[in-house]
């Protein structure tokens, strides 16, 4: 039943009652929320919604988000690519909380566009040092033991722009190349096994089903570790720019090797230095030469909120920030923030499950004075490794490569509530 | 790079190669996947996929499933309701793996449609047994600390139509009133002890937004242990259909409780007994009488794979089955399942998280015979509740009820794959 008192109530009686809504308000509570005058009786407006019937219940449509929500969604930076089949888009960090990224808006990034593979006719071929050769269809992997795993997928180039300097203004930018959902699959070790590995392979060529016709080497001690042969994402089939029907879940290591719409197995004996692997996704130092192999995604942390797509709407006063921790070699131990550019450092509150190689949620609430603020996080993983300085970073690595930028990232709070991506020494 | 071989294969020289898909080279494999004949080269049919370009990317929309997965979906049942804004739809379990509902399949059940809400115009109330009335905005909201939780939220009619015999064929029916997420937002208790309880204060009415101003009692207890006032599910805001912008999560109670476009609490010294938890949430027994108040969703498990929706393709061989369990009092412990309807039991394998008051995905792995079969899983909680038999929670409850049905569900497997809902005495 509604309350009768504020369904008679209209907007000049919500006016008149003394409430004031909003951040004058807010100072008088430790954290928000409008407190009523002494003696006066708390009363909420009519609404529309409060008196008519809404919609009724659709059973033929997938579900999507509110109308209200339409702003949250992937961007593309038309220019980082030469054509929208090899571009990219990027995860909306800023609007997201928790650490599972729903499906719809998990980044994308392609080399042949989007392949629409027809499920029925989908195979998977184990060939090379095997004792047996063996096409799989969709139905065949479902006869195999399955495992689940919520693991974060980072496009080796995320942050790439950072590497020079600060570039782009917000966290969907500089760091939205980044997903974390729940797999199902079968392990890849079990395929392997049925095909029976011959004593020289080391290596195995993953290649995916697109006209790019994606392929990566992949050594053999991660391939009998912790990969995943996935077809569901947080528990639904794989979406069609996620590799529909078949990835390749390679946890903790860059994202182009998770082989969307994965095809076939070549095993062998050493590396194939195909084109993604050499001339790209190889991380160019200072002095020229590049670095081979480098899979693992290093520990990192970044504060999507305040951040310069998400900024403070209030003057002063209780301050929620929040922000996620990943490291490609195991759990987040703890994440340290600071508001002061460095100089002082807090621990960070870590919320919500603790998984392998998994995003983690932290948050930091603090008591904002209204001051210019200079905000970071620096996330240490379970192997002990600490997020680095972007400094420090260049002094090993320079500033030729675009990939494996795992630097701590500054947001510069002004006394407005605008939030600028900026670099401090 | 993709195979110069497998490029020039027409389907007239896949098929010639010898190699035979599906059951009949099945049988051949532990586990399923064609083996090829001795000194035959595995070949790779060419598709259109791997020659030409896909689709773009694009950054203008909200991600949507594969084109070839539009039979997943949540399905109505026109005769249950009178009426479409008081009606329900299924969560499509048969085709979900592993823990994570996703957004657009969650279930819905509404009393008066969806409410439309705008977010800005959106105000949470605290009033009754407080020191301070209060109302808060959304923003307002977002300035206290936050935690994360993925529970499973069940309908208490879930599973009511079986009370009185196996009515409805397939898991969606049977058990479909469920679904699981990671929710977002502030403790209830943090803004009860902003808003300062008073001595008498013992319950809460909570009262939701929509125009069947939706209410229940809520007893302090429950409210000040593990309640959230939520506004994000799975990362992103949660969908109008599940209460956007803010909705009261109940772990483990049922679903009913979960207040939808929550707006106002009443705090007070004893329950309101409102129409909701009166004429309906009410267990009504054998002799007449009503049970008053059962919150807790009891422990509970459901075979989805195979199931009447999602038969067996394959003759006989090696088979996955799958299946969910849960439990209102915590984390589910084990489940054990029968494939000749309970005269012998095995522990079935849970995997991925187990989480308090969650689902929990549970695999059983068997070399069928081809044989008709008749399966059933058994849960059992942390709290060492066993799922019941109907027989026996018949016994107990009688047959009058269609609310908190967690028996024993059981599936016949038929010799030519096909599955139906019965009973076995």
């Amino acid at each position: 039943m509604a309350d009768t008192k504020s369904n008679q109530a209209s907007r000049r009686t919500f006016l008149k009652s003394g409430l004031v809504m909003g951040s004058a308000a807010i100072t008088t509570a430790a954290a928000g929320g409008a407190v009523l005058a002494n003696g006066e009786d708390a009363i909420l407006e009519k609404q529309d919604w409060n008196q008519y019937p809404g919609v009724g219940v659709d059973s033929a449509e997938y579900g999507e988000p509110s109308e209200f929500e339409e702003h949250v969604k992937r961007v593309n930076v038309p220019w980082l690519t030469a054509d929208p089949i090899s571009s990219v888009n990027f995860t909306p960090l800023h609007e997201l909380d928790g650490i599972i990224t729903p499906n719809g808006l998990c980044f994308e990034r392609h080399h042949s566009g989007v392949a629409e593979v027809e499920p029925a006719e989908h195979r998977l071929m184990i060939n090379g040092l095997v004792d047996k050769q063996m096409i799989f269809t969709m139905d065949d992997l479902l006869r195999f033991p399955r495992k689940n795993q919520i693991n974060f997928l980072e496009c080796a180039a995320n942050s790439g722009m950072e590497w020079r300097g600060a570039q782009l203004n917000g966290c969907q930018y500089t760091h939205g190349m980044i997903h974390n959902v729940m797999y199902t699959g079968v392990p890849l070790k079990t395929l392997l096994e049925e095909a029976g590995l011959k004593d020289k392979a080391k290596w195995l060529l993953v290649e995916g089903a697109d006209a790019a016709g994606m392929t990566r080497s992949l050594p053999i001690e991660k391939a009998l570790d912790d990969c995943l042969v996935a077809w569901k994402m947080n528990g639904e089939a794989l979406r069609p720019e996620q590799g529909y029907p078949l990835r390749l879940v390679v946890p903790g290591w860059e994202g182009n090797m998770w082989i969307k719409w994965f095809r076939r197995i070549e095993v062998g004996d050493q590396p194939w230095h195909h084109r993604e692997e050499t001339s790209k996704y190889t991380d160019l130092m200072a002095n020229g030469k590049a670095r081979r192999f480098t899979w693992e995604m290093d520990v990192k942390s970044v504060i999507t909120n305040p951040s310069p797509q998400a900024p403070l709407k209030h003057k002063k006063g209780f301050t929620v920030l929040s922000g996620i921790a990943w490291s490609g070699r195991g759990k987040i131990d703890r994440v340290d923030v600071t508001l002061d550019g460095g100089r002082n450092w807090q621990q960070a509150r870590i919320d919500g499950p603790s998984l392998d190689k998994s995003m983690h949620r932290f948050y930091y609430e603090f008591d904002w004075d209204g001051q210019p603020l200079l905000l970071q996080s620096r996330a240490i993983d379970s192997h002990g490794y600490v997020q680095p300085t972007k400094k420090a970073l260049r002094a090993v690595r320079g500033t030729n490569s675009i990939y494996h930028n795992n630097a701590i990232q500054t947001w510069h709070v002004k006394q407005n509530g605008e939030i600028e991506n900026v670099e401090v020494s």
